[in-house]
């Protein structure tokens, strides 16, 4: 029996984690990163939960990644305290993975790089074949996965972009060479882009829109786009080079990602086309086009920097041209994006961005067709929909329905959830139990649902703190001290404190001898009811007992 | 001299009051309430800063209000505990009003409804006719407001919509006859449709969509919308009808706005085609249409706790169906929508929502077309953007730009700007200082910097409190009390908490003699260090000291 389980990532787009197991062999399908959401406050960054992982360590053979964006890779290091494997990818993956590992000290890893034009690789009784799909940054696969149990073909994020920017357009004839042979077992592919009619949009016409606006602009010309966005970057490094300015690549995620490609050949570019901030110095503004990191306005991201005049290394002034060639993604993004535009437009920039609709950006996503399109190559008997929410599976279940099929043949799977394969069955597998594994600094997974709640009524709220003394036999003298934060304006909270402790000292007088923990009881009780009447609000109370 | 002062609302879409100010006569046109973004927490609502009202309260002459939602209306109880003024405003704001300020036990006011298809009325100085615009919400209005300095055309909020789908278009013929008679001085007018082309879209197709969905669905039917969507509604009711449903308005907000149209006529149903929710229970849910409150799907909403299977009176079950007639707007909405759509579909209800493109929603704000066909009619020699952000105001700026008008014509105002009209020639006047004022709980204003500061630490990295106690003399006393909330995880706190202890007496130790301030500013040093090195965290460190 071949199992296959959605460890993570299937209900909240990020955090790209499945599993494949035969008997006791197991393999790992990407290891991604998600992000916090908006009750997650505080949080760095969600992991995928790894004690399955971890308690079949022994049969775990190989780490096979589809991309190198960090909800598919991003989640490495971590799994690396845990648990050790070969890494199969693409050449560009391996760069950004080394990166990533150096960054982190991690050491001991084995990286197997792979041509997703030719190679194919054994791992146990899996015979894995990638091939190469177009997506927003370059190496991007999906894979044809061989089993005894059947083929399954697994794309976790594809369009099928034949004018691919980067100069990687979907690799149909591979696809279907190795698809080839009769119908598959299952198709487990991308669903987010399953609200969109038609193909998903190829990007090559934003160079022309690039273009445009930079032989207009009159000063320096910045453009930003995400850091992994190799195929965008080629196309502005082309614009550049037709208008006649020196490409400055600004921020450390853009320039690692691009040296990276440039490497590789990804990324074309003449040595001497592009200067760095220090000799752009000497260079007339009217002859540079900056590339900038941190395309959403993310705190402390160099758009960022620039557009509130934080940045030493460049500057951004009355007249010159910014360019957002990326849509933001809500929540945290949409509002971050539209304040540094706000600041750069109020400043007198000529700021461009997706409002507009001057054509500067494309989903590297598939469309309905493109997502029809992977399934009349795969001729897959069951569907796994992957990478979207629940909205976005469902609406693939319903696709998969129009074209005829039974909904019995889509399993929309959620975390943990697994598809069992046996004798070109499939069904319902034994559900893993996984939680969610927050990371906020040096911390992983030690944040829980208390944490989590006790920061949101603090940061909503606030908090007041009252030091009872008392005696060894619990006598409570006068008069405690009280401390708040984040409640009330400093100015008028005295008087309002002090009121309260009179109140609450006069209140406890009414009962005597309490011990510590009716004591503390007590003056929550009683201090919430006071504050919420005489402010509406319901502070954190905290109350602490001292023995004198 | 004519002052017009744009107090708020300028650069936030919400929060609209603007002040016109002729020698000693003053008037408030609208008086919103705005909305907390993302580095509010807490805050529930924001409010105009009406200092500049109340220092000059012995020129308020009257309260002109141009529609019935809240960031026009819904400041006025607030403005009510400082000043008292004449309130002038059509049928329909005059029912949301004595609702709102019953709802506050404010008694102590004077609303004149006017009927905007044929009133005019003179305030000092100033006749101001109001003519019907085409919006979201019925009975709102433009303004022409003729001054001693000149005529200003002021419309907040318009589409030019000849259709519109509550039966209130926009009143062409009259605004064009109170602008007749040359060029004007100057028009305020809506910017936040700026970026889109041509008209905004009618809502007349809605109900056809609308139809078609309900036609199809085989148990309860759901609806939900904006409450104070009374044309949407009144489309869903036409639905009810040809479907053989009785209507059941599902939510406080609903009941109260949708009984003050029907009241008015603006909402047209016959008695017996709508039922409470207990009647309800005794018909077939086949037979079923409610409309729910919560269309953003905000906690606490009628939509969120059906969504979440926390309401007794109705259930969504599966095989019910349900529309969301609203587009979300970033951030809070689109996160709070998205999950209740998904709590839906996992459920097994056929979910309608912005994402399947179905027709289900259009836009109250003018486009491009909407925006010139108002300066056709106003022939303005000025130009003044309002209820958008900075790029919708620069996005206005270069439409006047794009007809052939100069940009110096334009005034592009912050909070607190102003423009002084003398002699047909408008320039910038002074600026009154403004600031953000918040509310929360029963407080007014007195959230300031800090306390969102706190608020934001406290909530992202928690805290922990530490009480030393100490003698008279200053000696500290082994060992002091520690608490932490929101910072780790309880379980394992325990030994990071006493470990931090254990070295900072260690650490005092050396340090002897401290006094009480001198005592804190240490312990804050040492342990946010000792915190950050072990966990990477950076909680609010609050030291107290007691003396025993």
């Amino acid at each position: 029996m071949l199992r296959f389980i959605a460890l993570s990532g299937t209900t909240g787009v990020t955090e790209n984690l499945n599993v494949y197991e035969y008997h006791d062999e197991m393999i790992i399908l990407d290891c991604g990163v998600g992000f916090p959401d908006l009750e997650m406050p505080g949080v760095d960054l969600v992991i995928p939960d790894f004690s399955y992982v971890v308690k079949n360590r022994h049969k775990l053979k190989a780490i096979v990644l589809s991309q190198g964006h960090e909800d598919h890779i991003g989640a490495l290091p971590f799994l690396f305290r845990e648990v050790n494997a070969p890494i199969y990818c693409a050449p560009l993956v391996t760069e950004f993975l080394e990166e990533k590992f150096r960054d982190n000290g991690i050491t001991d890893f084995k990286i197997n790089t792979f041509d997703p034009t030719k190679d194919s690789f054994q791992i146990g009784s899996f015979k894995i074949s990638p091939f190469r799909v177009s997506h927003s940054v370059p190496d991007t696969v999906g894979f044809l996965i061989e089993t005894p149990e059947g083929r399954i073909m697994h794309v976790p994020e594809h369009k099928i972009d034949q004018e691919s920017v980067d100069g990687q357009p979907f690799d149909i004839e591979r696809a279907k060479m190795l698809a080839s042979g009769g119908e598959n077992l299952c198709i487990i592919s991308d669903c987010l882009g399953v609200h969109e009619e038609g193909f998903a949009k190829s990007g090559v016409e934003i160079e022309n829109n690039l273009l445009k606006i930079a032989i207009n602009a009159k000063k320096a010309l910045f453009m930003s786009a995400m850091s992994s966005s190799i195929g965008r970057f080629q196309q502005m490094i082309n614009v550049a080079k037709r208008v006649n300015r020196k490409v400055v690549f600004v921020g450390r995620s853009i320039q690692n990602k691009t040296e990276s490609a440039h490497k590789l050949g990804y990324l074309k570019y003449d040595a001497n086309d592009v200067v760095d901030t220090r000799k752009a110095k000497n260079i007339h503004p009217r002859d540079l086009m900056y590339i900038v990191a941190g395309c959403y306005g993310q705190v402390g991201s160099s758009v960022y920097r620039l557009a509130t005049d934080d940045d030493s290394r460049v500057a951004v002034t009355e007249g010159d041209t910014f360019i957002f060639s990326a849509n933001p993604a809500p929540p945290y993004s949409k509002e971050s994006q539209d304040f540094v535009i706000d600041e750069l437009i109020d400043r007198g920039v000529d700021t461009h961005y997706y409002d507009l609709k001057e054509g500067l950006h494309v989903s590297g996503h598939g469309a309905q067709e493109d997502i029809k399109m992977l399934w009349d190559i795969a001729k897959p008997k069951y569907f796994i929909p992957t990478g979207g929410t629940i909205k976005h599976m469902h609406g693939y279940e319903k696709l998969v329905m129009s074209t005829g099929r039974s909904k019995e043949n889509v399993f929309k799977l959620k975390p943990g959830d697994s598809v069992d394969f046996k004798n070109d069955i499939a069904s319902r597998g034994q559900k893993v139990k996984v939680k969610e594994v927050m990371v906020h600094g040096l911390g992983i997974g030690d944040i829980g649902k208390t944490v989590l709640e006790h920061r949101t009524l603090l940061g909503k709220q606030g908090m007041v703190v009252i030091v009872f003394k008392a005696t060894k036999d619990g006598k409570v003298l006068n008069k405690p001290e009280i401390v708040s934060k984040g409640f009330v304006f400093e100015g008028i909270s005295g008087g309002l404190l002090n009121d309260s402790i009179q109140r609450l000292m006069k209140h406890l007088g009414t009962h005597n001898n309490l011990n510590s923990k009716k004591l503390k009881d007590e003056a929550i009780k009683f201090l919430e009811g006071y504050f919420f009447k005489t402010t509406g609000r319901s502070p954190m109370i905290i109350p602490i007992v001292v023995e004198v």
